[in-house]
This record gives structure tokens, C-alpha cells and sequence, in this order.
């Protein structure tokens, strides 16, 4: 059976969760909240369903979440989008990751992306006859290179996908990233795709230095974010895009046949719920005591913890004391010491093993404190 | 700009939608309730997010929903799926064949499908750098000319698009079209991919000859289905796919870049809700009243309605009172009669005009009538 995708098995995530369960682990692995969100974006929910709001929503989005976002955004970040022809409502950011590369990305196109990276960017690329071109990230600060960027770009060069802050390193953009991207790829036809998911959760005070922060990236770029990663909803599937129109257009062409419209009640619960800015601009100090509570429980680990600044992930180091694969590593921890983590090695095309894992922080504390006293007991 | 659909606008739902909320029109266009669903789901869903269902499903699906499908589809249909292999739960009926297709046709391939047509299948195909191959429905039956169809077969066909019950027609297939196209595919390597989101929606006693009513069909088909349309929460974005395993091995390589995922709560609420098999079984009698309303109530109208056999939509025919094409009659309807319909045109890549406009009656009594007694004045 002939195989468009031939060597791409099940997806880490369903895997290292299929063991967890198994082994009834403490899931440190996806990075998914197991607490609850705010009461009230569920009432929200429940009142749009009973008012009725239950079929179609419109193409491109319930029209009062897309202005909102534009208030965002501009407030923000500083750049201006048009609230009918350049956001669009996703069912998930994954789908808008998708019908962005696929509007975009022609059959020969080449897409730079960075390594270690989320695990559908490539086979994306891939279904549309694209090549994807991988740069990897300099360990241990996963910044990227930019003069090996400079030698990686061709006259094919279609696109390049930035993620910040960065999954699975919790690395993010600094300006002076933004200005050397704006340098590489003004005068050229490139564009942008930024999954910017994380968006709300930079720590220690720091700003998100997204493409809608820098105007010349800004009109090159569409940007990717996420209502479930924001508001501890993952299971609810929506999220958004930005672009400008004449990018828009055509990851549009995409999006009414593959999807048509995102989830109705919940896009009205998102509008009623995220019209006060707290709710989003709260998540940053909300996920540094996460981190900042890991990191002190695993101080007396074996583990040597990376800096984590945004996102809600960290990477922990293992190889002064084990010699292990960093997939041997996480069945070990799954199957001896009950912790599910995802080895960095799925991130990598080529199965990198640099003997890190990935721990998510997006747990509640006494998951966060048995999986840390897990940890602490690893030899 | 190099469009990958140079010649793909806006998908006439959205186009015709807007036009009809300009002028506040009687609604009957787009394939969507416009009266509540059972109370009873909207419950589930809520208990499902207070219940702490709010994070990402299992990537093929919530279990107990699939296992409902398989007793469904071998109760109704006598055929096996197997829930864990071969029952895909998708973000929709839309995503549920952009998945298929975009797993399963690669580049060169031909596919075969029947117009009028659903808007979706032919650039999905393109999509894939592969051929969609359109064959005409004859009028006024709607039936597949299976000599057609043989002769219409290569050796690069890859696929054939079947949709049963029909959107915009409203005709089924028979038992005897089965055989047909069991015939044409034996001992081929062709799949058929099966939009059967009416499937409950078959009226005057019949019953649905759907792939998985074939066993040699249902061997090569993948059978795309809806919860939307069954239980009138087409804005919940939920659906599902069956196929053989080889087949969704494919199909989920796509699914889980693409969306990873459907909704969580509304999965829950839907295994809670499809327990009960009145809820679906109903569902044809419920529309055949809604129907029959209908063409009671055209009765006296200028337009001549063609026979609806399922799904909820009818045609109606105007070149004995207008020399109008059907585009121009719709815009017409909706300007001066206040009553949206889609022209059937919008149903053909090459725009060919029959004369005839789609109704939807999926809508609630007073608006069918409001909307007969608008067709009942035109001139
Ligand atoms: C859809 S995959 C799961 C979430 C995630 O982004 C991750 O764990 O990296
Ligand atoms: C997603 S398009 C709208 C529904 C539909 O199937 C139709 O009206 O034909």
C-alpha cells in the first residue's frame, strides 16, 4: 500500500499517553492542563448553547471574538489587523497551521523550520509536495543561527516557521531575532508562519516578541495562537489566525472546505469570556509559580534542569548519570518510577538524542509534587 | 500571487449567507437548523466540561462514542468496524474527507466524482495535485449512468466520491448502484469514499444503502458521517469516519497533524446521547413531515418541485415562468421576495445552469411557511 506519509508512525503524544495510562504514570508528557478552567467560560458555553448558538458560525469566524482579538493584538503587540479580511477563527491552532501551509506552500517549495520542533510541521510540508528544510537549534539556549539560516535559504524558499515561545525548549524570541529575520527576508518573497501559541505565558517579566510586534515581519507573517492553550481548554478546538488579506485569501480557500467554521457555542463563550484582558494577561505570572514550584522540587533530582522562559515546558538533562537513549530514559521513568515525560528525540527528524526530556508544567500542584518526588527518586 | 485555487471565490454558503443577512431574508440555504437541539444534549455537553472534560480526546476519538458507532453501523448495516482501528472520530464531516482524501490520493491521481456536487470534493482534490474528474447526474432522476462511469475509469483513478443520500438533490442510491459499483471496482485498487452525513435522513420507508450495507464495498470505502447533521448541532464540528485499517492508518496520519483531535465535551455528550438509538432513528420522520409540509405548501407556488428522497433539501424548477438563470433568480428570491435559496450552479465546476434552486427545509415550521408563502408570490 502505497503511503503518502511512509515513514511517519503514531504521533509521540498518543503513544507516551497510551504507556502513561497503562502504567497509570503521573502525566508530565502532553502539554495539557488536568485542572479545570474558570467556571464561567463553561457557563458560557452552556448559555450560548442555550440560546441557541449551535449551527454554523460563520466561515471566518463569530465576528465579535475577531474583533476582540484585533483590540488585542493591537494593544499588545502594535499591529493593526482587519477584522473581516485578515483573522480567521481555526478549529484548533493545528488546523490553522495546516491551512496555512497548505493555502501557501506549493508542490517543490522548500520550508525552513527549526529542530527540535512540534511534530507536525514537517509531515505538513510534506503532504503538499514541499520539501522541509531543518535547521537545528544551538543547545543548551536553543537559539537559532542565523547566518546558517542566511545559507539555508534558496530561490525555493517559500516559507519559514518561527515558534516562540518555543516547544517543546520554553526558548523565546529576543528584538534582536525579529530584526535579523526582518534582515534576511526583506526584498524576498518569503513568508512567515509564527505559532505563537504561548504567546500569553513569557516569564520573568519579559514581553513576547511575536511577528506582530515588528511591522515588517508583521506583513510577511501569519501568526497561529490558541484559545485552548490560553484559557486551559485544549479538548475545545479552537483557535486563531492572522495574516495579511492576500495571505488570508488563500489560507481562507483552505479553511471553508477543510473545516468550514470553528465550534459556535464555544466561540461565543470565548468572546463573552476574553473581553476582560485579565483573563489572558494573568497566565503569565499563573504559570511562573508553576515553574518556579518544579524547579525548586527537582533542585535535589538527579536531573539538571534547562532555563525555561515561556511556554509551559522544561527540558531536564540526564546524561552524568545514565547513559541511556532519552526514549530508554522515558519508558524507564513510565515503567519504574510511575512519571510520563516525552523524550526530545521525537522532536527531531532524525532522532537527535542530546539525552534530554521534556517535562510539562501544566498540572496541578499535587501533580506537579508527585511527579517532582518521582523524579527525586530516579538513579 | 500564485493561488494554489486561482479560480476557487468564496464558498457560496458564506456568499449566499451573507446576501440573505443583508436583507433579512427567510433563510432556506444553507444545510442547517434553525430550531434547538434535544435539551438533553445541550445537558451533556455541560456536564461533560464540569465533569473536567475539557482537555485534548484521544486522538481517534472518545471509546465509548466509537463503540456506540460500531454497534450503530452493525446493527444498521451489518457491517464490523473494529474500535480501535477503523472508526475515526473527526472535528467534522469536512474534516472527516479532507483527512480521507489528503490521505489517501497522491498526486497524479484521478478521482471521480458526480455532479451537482457539494462545493468541498473537487478542491480538496486539486489540493493534492491530483485530477477531480466530474460526471454528470442525469436530470431530472439525479441517477449515476454507470456505463458512464466505466468508461470514465483509468488506470490512475484512485478514488470515486459517492454521496447518499445527495446534497442538493435529495435522491439515494439503490440497491442496484451498489452492485454497479461493486462491479466496476472488483479486482481494482480504487477506494470509494462515502459522504453519507444524510444517512438518517431516508424518507418514505426506505432505507439507506450505504457503503457499509455492501460487505464488498465497505471493504474499500471509507464512510464519512456527521453528528451535526443528525442531532441539529451542525456548529459542534464533530463527525466520524469508518474504514478498513489500512485505509485509516493513512487517513489518521493526516488527522493527527491536521487536528489532532475532535471536541472533547461534545464527544461525551454525544456517547451519553446516541445511547439511546431513538435519538437517530427518529430522525426520518421527523424530516419526511418536514418535507411533506413543504411540497403541501408549494403546491400552489410557480416553482415545480422535483422528488426529495432524503436528506433535507429539494429542488424547484422556474424556466416555465422565467427565462432567468438561477443565479440571477436567487439573487431575485432574496432582494425582492425576501426568501435565500442556493442556485444549483454553485453545485457545478462549470457553472451549468439547470434551472433549478436547492431549499433546505431544515428549518423550524414558521419559517417553512414564511418561506413558502414568499415563493408562493414570485412572478
Ligand atoms: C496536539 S499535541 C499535544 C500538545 C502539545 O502541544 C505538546 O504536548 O507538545
Ligand atoms: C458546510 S456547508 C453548509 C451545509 C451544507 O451541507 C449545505 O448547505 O449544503
Amino acid at each position: 500500500f502505497r503511503s503518502k506519509l511512509p515513514d511517519v508512525g503514531t504521533t509521540i503524544f498518543t503513544v507516551i499517553g497510551q504507556l502513561s495510562a497503562q502504567h497509570n504514570a503521573i502525566n508530565l508528557s502532553q502539554g495539557a492542563p488536568n485542572f479545570a478552567p474558570d467556571p464561567k467560560l463553561i457557563a458560557g458555553v452552556t448559555k450560548a448553547m442555550q440560546d441557541n448558538h449551535n449551527q454554523y458560525a460563520s466561515m471566518t469566524g463569530f465576528r465579535p471574538l475577531k474583533t476582540l482579538i484585533a483590540e488585542k493584538v493591537a494593544t499588545l503587540y502594535g499591529s493593526h489587523y482587519d477584522v473581516d479580511d485578515e483573522i480567521l477563527i481555526t478549529a484548533s491552532a493545528s488546523e490553522g497551521l495546516y491551512s496555512a501551509i497548505s493555502g501557501l506552500v506549493h508542490p517543490g517549495d522548500e520550508v525552513i523550520y527549526f529542530e527540535p520542533s512540534f511534530d507536525s510541521y514537517a509531515p505538513i510540508v510534506r503532504l503538499q509536495g514541499a520539501t522541509p528544510v531543518a535547521l537545528k537549534l544551538a543547545l543548551p539556549d536553543f537559539t537559532v543561527d542565523w547566518d546558517e539560516v542566511r545559507a539555508a535559504i534558496t530561490p525555493r524558499t517559500r516559507m519559514i516557521i518561527i515558534n516562540t515561545p518555543h516547544n517543546p525548549s520554553g526558548q523565546v524570541f529576543s528584538a534582536h531575532d525579529l530584526d535579523m529575520l526582518a534582515e534576511l527576508t526583506r526584498n524576498t518573497d518569503i513568508i512567515i508562519l509564527s505559532d505563537e501559541v504561548y504567546e500569553h505565558i513569557v516569564f520573568d517579566g519579559e514581553h513576547h516578541h511575536g511577528m506582530a510586534t515588528h511591522p515588517a515581519l508583521a506583513e510577511r507573517s501569519v501568526i497561529v495562537s490558541s484559545f485552548g492553550k490560553t484559557f486551559h481548554v485544549t479538548g475545545w478546538r479552537v483557535g486563531y489566525c492572522l495574516a495579511p488579506a492576500e495571505l488570508m485569501n488563500e489560507i481562507c480557500k483552505v479553511h471553508q472546505f477543510l473545516m468550514f467554521s470553528a465550534d459556535t457555542p464555544m466561540q461565543y463563550a470565548f468572546a463573552e469570556y476574553m473581553a476582560n484582558p485579565e483573563t489572558y494577561l494573568s497566565l503569565a505570572a499563573f504559570y511562573q509559580r508553576k515553574r518556579d514550584l518544579m524547579q525548586s522540587l527537582l533542585v535535589d533530582s538527579p536531573f539538571k534542569l534547562l532555563p525555561s522562559a515561556g511556554s509551559f515546558f522544561l527540558l531536564a538533562k540526564f546524561d552524568h548519570f545514565s547513559d541511556e537513549s532519552d526514549s530508554e530514559m522515558v519508558k524507564r521513568l513510565i515503567t519504574q518510577y510511575g512519571v510520563a515525560t516525552i523524550p526530545l528525540s521525537a522532536f527531531y527528524t532524525d532522532g537527535t538524542d542530546n539525552k534530554l526530556i521534556r517535562l510539562s508544567f501544566a498540572k496541578d500542584e499535587a501533580t506537579l509534587r508527585a511527579g517532582a518526588q518521582a523524579l527525586c527518586q530516579v538513579k
